[in-house]
């Protein structure tokens, strides 16, 4: 298995760069890699933006058509599922009825990216994702590939906004609180992933790039560096060198 | 109808001032305010906060009790939905089946007042919440005891976080980018009401006590200031005084 999730917020050079570099070398071999936007509110746009990003490897890249769904993911050496609303994505995985056929290409061995939301619904469910419920899905179970769950995005501690020059606190509940949540239910552990980090997961173990929280069903916390390889339940194999 | 709606936020003495005068002339009238804390972890637990806070009238604020809540909301002269997670709030309504309890008695003039989980059910939907989809509603509808959508602990911009003395900026979608995304589908506006501020609602027309910003299904955004009043399609009918 060939598994490579982002968190996103790859807004800086520097991330760009990176995730460049990362997602040339993980679609190496790969000559069409089905590019899936079914998160944007346009489900079937927007292939120029990674196109531009990935240069003279642009053309590996190819759009997902309304109606063509099963036939270029069966012909596809790669698949990306990009960013945007986990509801959206997740209630049209359902509707077209790709699931398992994703599962079954991943499990074989097709490379696959995921980024922000694609990353969220790489998990056994998207309950873990920051998104507004903008649609609901007929269920939140997703792709399963990696058998923990991420929260993209995530942030240590609580934050604040800026307004008129000055700072404000703000007091809702912060990413650990709200897996915390989450954990008085499930208990499927939970990867932080700080913006602009990525998990290589191979079918057993994983490691980290960049920098992550691990959140256990027993209310434990750990710190994941760069390098860090971990297996399914999040246990740390080997730190960082 | 006698609605008042928190943003949440609560966590400064100031604000826990102001909200402890609100809801005391909110409930003035009130000797038995059921509290309803469905979107904690534990749905029937919490009374010492709120009894604590309002000091000598925290006699009048009653806990839910399991099996109980049908009677419970008949015999209540007023009605508080308290925060937590909106999913686990709306999926607990629906199942216990008190949501056209609770509009009919608003409807018949019970003061009614929520704070952020307990603001966010009071719309149309919940699909303006923040919180995390830990569980599956049946159904995203709520209560629709204001025509309008909010979107509790709002703020303006972008947020920071800090790690180690430094400042981070995070690139994760701004609430304003996240209301629009919701205004690609559904059509109604949506109130983001800035921490520690509060509306005061009569079934025709609203007061804002704080800080807001309206959100419009054609893109546009208003500031709504402390006093301003407007109607249920958040249409300022007079400005702050």
């Amino acid at each position: 298995m060939k598994v490579l999730l982002g968190s996103g917020g790859v807004a800086t050079p520097e991330r760009l760069d990176l995730f460049k570099s990362l997602v040339s070398d993980h679609f190496k071999k790969s000559k069409n890699v089905v590019y899936i936007p079914l998160a944007s509110a346009n489900h079937f746009a927007g292939i120029e933006r990674i196109r531009e990003i990935m240069g003279d490897q642009g053309w590996k890249f190819n759009l997902l058509n309304e109606g063509k769904e099963r036939r270029q993911i069966e012909e596809a050496d790669g698949i990306y599922i990009a960013g945007g609303n986990s509801f959206l994505l997740v209630k049209e995985l359902h509707r077209i009825g790709i699931i398992q056929q994703i599962q079954d290409a991943v499990g074989a061995g097709v490379p696959y990216l995921g980024v922000s939301a694609g990353s969220n619904v790489a998990c056994p469910t998207m309950m873990t994702t920051n998104d507004m419920p903008i649609v609901r899905p007929d269920s939140y179970d997703s792709l399963g590939i990696v058998p923990f769950q991420i929260n993209p995005h995530y942030y240590p501690g609580k934050i604040f906004f800026k307004y008129q020059g000055k700072e404000h606190p703000h007091f809702g509940e912060s990413r650990r609180q709200r897996i915390l949540e989450y954990h008085r239910i499930h208990d499927t552990p939970v990867l932080g992933m700080w913006e602009g980090s990525y998990v290589r997961w191979d079918g057993v173990a994983g490691t980290l790039i960049g920098r992550a929280a691990g959140f256990y069903p027993d209310g434990q916390t750990l710190d994941f560096y760069d390098g860090v390889i971990f297996n399914g339940q999040l246990q740390i194999l080997e730190s960082a060198p």
